[in-house]
């Protein structure tokens, strides 16, 4: 798998895909910034008379729900139509469902209504989706992601979806495949975004592997290491953050996790 | 006053508030990493339809007029009508007041229509909402706080607010009450958001500390401190930005206090 | 020029001129930074009740389509009708023109209907507005700005307006002026905002320097030598925009320049 990552990243680097995001204010510039850094190409948009045009040029599209609205959502649904129609793979981060049913909702009704290929959220998220008791406290996950591994299996057994569940272990299920990684720093969660960016880098990873479960394990493990390497050089979640998005920039994800 | 301050420092590391954020879209990314460098939870939110049930499970709430339009301020009205309902602390940033009569009028109708408990601003912010001559430019101050502490008293006293005033004095006022605190960094205002997550901070404090007066010294102090400890390993706003989320998780800010 | 830029530098750190931005929710956070950090005052806005307000106190106007929909192309309208009339300049940033004709047919409509004083995009962009073929992918260029001279030259003629467009070269051209310049580092583009930054303070030089050529030219040396000052202290695109936000409020550009 760590020659796929390796793979997969200089594939992007190289084809710079252009990546659509449907997806909230409060983390735009950071997943930005993180989508560049690794060589990909990102895009927002939030009218609905570009979707089509845009659609045209991206390789893959990723929906966030982190600051939803009425309008914000008939704007994913509008997105996800169109992208099924000329199958450009969709992954869905469903940021606080469990917090308000309005979010709980809204992701269900995209999972119900389109084909998603990836569904990326944290335990509380997944949880909540599975309809398995959750104790969702805001966006943040209150769930060992231990307990999140049935959840992730259901779900992604009644949407046909592959399922990756953040935690202190990564889960990532489709169907009967399962993975799990343990990669990541504590800082990780110290920063808003980083879910959010990892959706986003998974949509860059699928735009350029088929396979969708590789496509997650790989981003998983890439963004795990570049955790680890950017924690290293960090005193807290300021500087975290900077070297972060260095890392993501990084060419030594392999030799370092071989090192490591 | 320090040792408040610590007790409600390691309260928040424990209890991990969660804090509904109905702010700006300039300085939301800032503002989150913030609460969540201390230990806080946030939650950004912009449609009604989940406010309640987000308020079921917040612990205070930060309305911040950064970029109002119709459809915010709305927003805002609906969020301080059910959060004074279920008795949740509301803070007040009325951002830019004095600039725009858009802005001021939009402060004062919240500030006459529900009990808030803390309003943060500027000198020329508060200035122009005490109804005393302001020389506003913009959402910067162009006003010595010194000046404002009557505006601040006269505001406090109105509206039954405590009221914070940053500067190069920080003033806070509650009836008869009043604090001055002159910690914090000359880098401080070169970075945006300062303000604003001082107010989600000071929400942060006073969702575990009932005494408002109290809270809000308590925080002022804190990221006073912060931005002393941070300017000192920095060489400008961006290097800055970085150090200073990182002060806020750091641990030492009552031994730095003692020292300096 | 040198001279030029430095005396224009010292003006905005004295005079501190309000530049209104009506901008993108990608990039607001680093576009304020940017304008603090080199001593001018931002303020965003979307409602149109307070442009007028605003523009009282405002020096220039930027307009950002980075993230557009009908109601923020009905606010770049208001403003644009209002900054005619008072005489207030507006910088326009077509940003992603040529990637969807929804964002093409804005700008072009903005470039009809009002007197706009500078443009600045890349080269896929000017491209596009100026009816040459184009190949935009999203966003970030894929043209080579020497190419974009021509188109340059054609859209500063038809609109009477000063075109810049951002590469490897940077262009600026008005009417039969022509000026290159070759600074700035290849980390620029890894960071999402430099060129909606690079607008705005384009709008902050024009605020105190009629000439708009000159004010055009003046800030792209400025930014340039910002950008290779930061690249001297970054290992990679995160620590990079820290020391670029230093280096704008660094006072060493002239001395650099003379030594570099």
């Amino acid at each position: 798998m760590l020659e796929k990552m390796q793979e997969i990243v200089e594939k992007i680097k190289q084809e710079k895909p252009l990546i659509l995001n449907i997806t909230n204010y409060v983390t735009m510039d950071f997943v930005a910034n993180g989508l560049l850094s690794m060589g990909a190409s990102p895009i927002m948009c939030k009218a609905e008379q570009e979707v089509e045009d845009l659609l045209k040029i991206a390789k893959s599209v990723v929906i966030n729900l982190g600051t939803l609205d009425e309008s914000f959502i008939h704007l994913c649904h509008h997105t996800c139509g169109i992208a099924n129609q000329v199958k450009k793979p969709i992954i869905l981060d469903p940021v606080g469902a469990g917090a308000s049913r309005y979010r709980t909702n809204t992701a269900l009704k995209i999972l119900n209504d389109y084909q998603i290929s990836i569904v990326r959220g944290n335990a509380s998220e997944i949880m909540a989706l599975s309809g398995l008791t959750s104790m969702t406290k805001g966006v943040d996950s209150t769930v060992d992601s231990d307990n999140a591994m049935e959840a992730a299996k259901l779900l992604s057994k009644k949407y046909d979806v592959a399922v990756t569940v953040s935690g202190k272990w990564d889960v990532i299920a489709d169907g009967d495949r399962l993975s799990l990684c343990d990669r990541g720093s504590s800082l990780m969660p110290m920063v808003t975004g980083t879910g959010c960016l990892l959706s986003s880098i998974v949509g860059a990873f699928h735009s350029v592997e088929n396979n969708r479960f590789d496509a997650a394990v790989a981003a998983i493990i890439f963004y795990g290491i570049s955790g680890e390497m950017a924690a290293e050089k960090s005193a807290g979640p300021g500087t975290f953050k900077s070297e972060f998005l260095d890392a993501l920039n990084s060419s030594y994800h392999q030799t370092y996790y071989e090192q490591n």
